[in-house]
């Protein structure tokens, strides 16, 4: 687990959108974020005090998180001065950049002198095992998609708040580099080997109790041929009880495969149904979790009403809606 | 590519079972298997000629090949003392242990000092890329079992010697280390980064001629919680226009799961034949591969003639009978 609260890095961010990654922390764990942290030019602002080294660590900060994508692929000498400082000040680092912190020799060198950890959440720092199959206590819940990037770890993370709010026992589970900084743990099994992606999934949502919810973040979708395999593991290494169906109306082709249709939800359901029920025979499809930000409100409102009539079970943008009706639907 | 021939190292085999990747070569490639090479107390014999190491390699052997489990998990002073001196007279080394020859220090400075070549061939040597799902040219087989270890390497291997008797335009592509071994090349799909699983199938199976068939090795199971993920990732990455069903019908549970039923033949079918047609919409399972091993000759017979029946497909025992009507189903 990453140490908690944060100092969010926003380096030079070339535009809001390039700091997502603290944006995501800003939204769903506030209470982690105590301070920003800009460089020169920064065109981002999480509307958080910006704080220095020394003043975020002295109020109970304890890892500089980068909440940035870079440039070019490589750690800017501006980047890499203010991340040695900070390890000198106690910080540990976060990151989940493609280049990774510990392949950076002077701040490896920097961290293994002080003591630091240094965070590198794309790469797994953990020898998961093999799945066993074996049934578990608690609940658990996947969000699965009929393709990738349409708004699964924003359901789960959405339907975590509301069931925060009603005081309901629930972790969200992050499977995804964003989701682990948020959170501060998770597995990234993109970047698991083959053989046990099944057992980090497993690993990832354990024993727990009779009323707890793991709320697991999805990733792919079975429909997408690229990483179709990742998101098989994660049905049957969830085990999930609940399915939430997550569909993006507008895209005209699969994310990156401009040949491949996108499925209908009613295909989603009929695919991925029958393979969850091979790990949890109880598996039921709960809800549906549309994406309408490329819709008008009143488009938005008669898709959603044509969906749940169609389907049978209730539709709705968590975006615009919230996910009360979602957190209603696991009763 | 492991170069050949082999010289087939048989070590202090306990017993002939515990050499089984020598057997398959021997079986399937017997014209890579130039000798064996045995030592004391060795129960384990492929009826080839014994050889020492100078006299196989002036008899045209390039790589010493270990054909033979070891015990405890670790490589024994008198292997070692065998594997270096193969170093010494010129072979390079191939190796499917779990230990890996790169991790001995002895041998990989022997090997290193030579320019000799290490082959673990249980991790990949390869950067594979991201599938990109792209139609590609030729066709393409692949085994797909209602379990793991039901004969699926086996099936594609007896396709592959009726098709080459044949004359027919064919590889075998390995996806596990004992079909490497057998063939010397493929990819250890098991041991592949999850992102990029299906790539990796796609390298290995690229554009060819337009009557070529690759003949897939297919591994785990849609129905095995644990290693499902890998089977969808070779569903995808292989593009298959043919499936071939595998079954082991004496089974009571799924293998290392004993709470897991085995599915019958028909749900392998319509759960595997969609997933496959969405990345190759003219796939078609063409025939039932089933290992009778338990089950007597009138018992077998009358179990395929009852499969066949209901599937409407050819359903045969190729290690009984052949893959005749299995080759011949793909016209």
């Amino acid at each position: 687990m990453i140490q908690t609260p944060y100092l969010l890095f926003l380096g030079d961010a070339v535009d809001p959108l390039a700091a997502k990654v603290a944006q995501g922390i800003r939204d769903w764990r506030p209470e982690f974020a105590l301070g920003q942290f800009r460089l020169e030019g920064c065109k981002a602002d999480m509307g958080l005090p910006d704080m220095g080294l020394q003043e975020a660590y002295d109020a109970g900060a304890r890892t500089l998180v980068i909440g940035v994508a870079n440039r070019g692929g490589y750690i800017s000498e501006s980047w890499r001065a203010v991340l040695r400082a900070a390890l000198e000040v106690g910080f540990d680092l976060a990151s989940g950049l493609h280049n990774l912190l510990r392949d950076d020799p002077e701040l490896a060198q920097t961290a293994g002198g002080l003591g630091r950890l240094l965070h590198d959440v794309r790469v797994p720092s953990v020898a998961y095992p093999i799945a066993n199959g074996v049934k578990r206590s608690g609940k658990r819940l996947l969000a699965v998609g009929t393709d990738c990037s349409v708004g699964k770890m924003y359901t789960c993370l959405a339907m975590d708040a509301e069931m925060r709010k009603r005081g309901m026992n629930c972790d969200f589970r992050a499977t995804g580099q964003t989701g682990i900084l948020i959170t501060g743990g998770g597995v990234p099994v993109d970047a698991v080997v083959a053989d046990f992606m099944a057992g980090s999934i497993e690993w990832l949502t354990p024993d727990n109790d009779e009323d707890h919810w793991d709320l697991i973040e999805g990733q792919g979708s079975l429909f997408h041929v690229s990483y179709s395999g990742v998101t098989l593991a994660l049905i049957h290494g969830g085990q999930p009880d609940a399915l939430i169906l997550c569909h993006e109306p507008t895209r005209t082709h699969m994310r990156g495969l401009p040949s491949y249709d996108v499925p209908t939800l009613e295909r989603l359901r009929d695919v991925a149904l029958p393979l969850a029920q091979v790990g949890n025979p109880d598996c039921k499809a709960v809800g549906i979790s549309v994406n309408t930000q490329h819709m008008s409100d009143a488009e938005a409102e008669a898709y959603l009403a044509r969906v749940e009539h169609q389907m049978g079970l209730p539709a709705v943008d968590p975006f615009r809606h919230g996910a009360t009706r979602l957190v209603d639907a696991l009763d």
